[in-house]
């Protein structure tokens, strides 16, 4: 018997490939910007600048694109040349466009888990780039509700479970990341199942003392997830 | 007795003033390329940046301000000076930090109908942006539920009302763009009440032949909302 009522997921990184798409977008930005100093200190200044916006940008690509454009007039004493700018706005739109690449065993996964669960997608970031990202990704038909959180914690979640009328022994979580899948959902009394991506931005870890106060399952490959249910 | 279930609301322009913003800061990036150009092809020129760009960056603040650098470096032959840049980017952080301005009557009215009615939020634009106006407006405790859309068609609120498993005859939308929120809405089944706000973006008109072959009540004022239901 169905052990949960639902089963939600995070997208980035769990579902299919992004965290690397940014790492390699600052690399492009960090090379772009060596004239003024060096790469190492670019990528601490842009780290600064889009965790410092996130609470007027929010998550996603637009709102990196945003603040790298802030980081490089900033390098630069505002000397940043106009065709760097637009540099910047291509490393964006390039961003915007990239084919979805599924993490191995997505489909099948999905495939067993919607004969027994109600799936739905629960993820944060920019609402339109997210959306066009499941459309491309071909997984929609899989899905009976996506939800893009403006930020993944305690009282989002709630949200997400008072409107789909579900108690919390009926939830499981899960995603590559501690702070915004894991932590939250254990703290409103659901469950969450850790399936960590190789590359995580530095802005999602959590310190180890924390990790290891809470209890929840890790498994290295989405794949896991069948047998373990 | 009610004669609907559920009472949707845009948000802009229906809840609260935005367009002028809009408008306000075109002046200002109109004013800050004026070496280049006449004001008037620079906001032509920026209103087809802006569409142009819909598809990939969606709606609201920071798609506008990506698409005004992008328009600001091709109108200067990749010549503008990052001063303008920084310029053009704390136009967008006014945009964002403004304070909401409740169009007159508004609480009045949600008090009223909420008494009888469920009453949600429907709107698109950004989901942060949106999200946070919505606290700082004060109205978030007469609302229901809130969604951000990244299309108003069809199909979006359909989905919308699949979700809250409404039939389209118990649904009532009201807002002041005819393009989002009257006729995809009349296309469901659904029916919808238009209270124009004086001053409209350009990519939200209608012809009039489109006007004329519907059937929607248009009213002067939110505040007649009330008698008229």
């Amino acid at each position: 018997m169905a052990k949960y009522k639902v089963i939600a997921f995070d997208a980035d990184d769990t579902l299919w490939v992004n965290e690397p798409y940014f790492r390699e977008a600052e690399d492009q930005f960090a090379k772009l910007l060596s004239i003024y100093e060096t790469e190492n200190k670019i990528q601490q200044e842009l780290y600064k600048v889009i965790t410092g916006n996130i609470p007027l940008y929010g998550y996603g690509v637009k709102s990196c694109i945003l603040s790298m454009i802030q980081c490089a007039t900033e390098l630069s004493n505002n000397k940043l040349p106009a065709t760097i700018t637009k540099q910047i706005l291509e490393i964006g739109k390039n961003m915007l466009t990239k084919p979805i690449e599924l993490l191995p065993g997505i489909v099948e996964v999905l495939e067993t888990l919607s004969k027994d669960y109600t799936l739905i997608v629960l993820t944060k970031g920019d609402l339109l780039d997210q959306e066009k990202k499941l459309e491309r990704s071909g997984l929609l038909n899989y899905f009976h509700h996506v939800e893009v959180m403006s930020e993944k914690n305690p009282e989002g979640y709630q949200r997400v479970l008072n409107h789909l009328d579900i108690a919390p022994k009926d939830f499981l979580m899960i995603g590559n990341s501690l702070k915004s899948d894991i932590l939250p959902v254990l703290e409103i009394g659901a469950k969450a199942i850790h399936v960590p991506f190789h590359s995580i931005w530095q802005f999602e870890t959590v310190a180890q003392e924390v990790m290891d106060i809470h209890d929840y399952p890790t498994l290295s490959s989405i794949k896991k997830i069948v047998n373990f249910l």
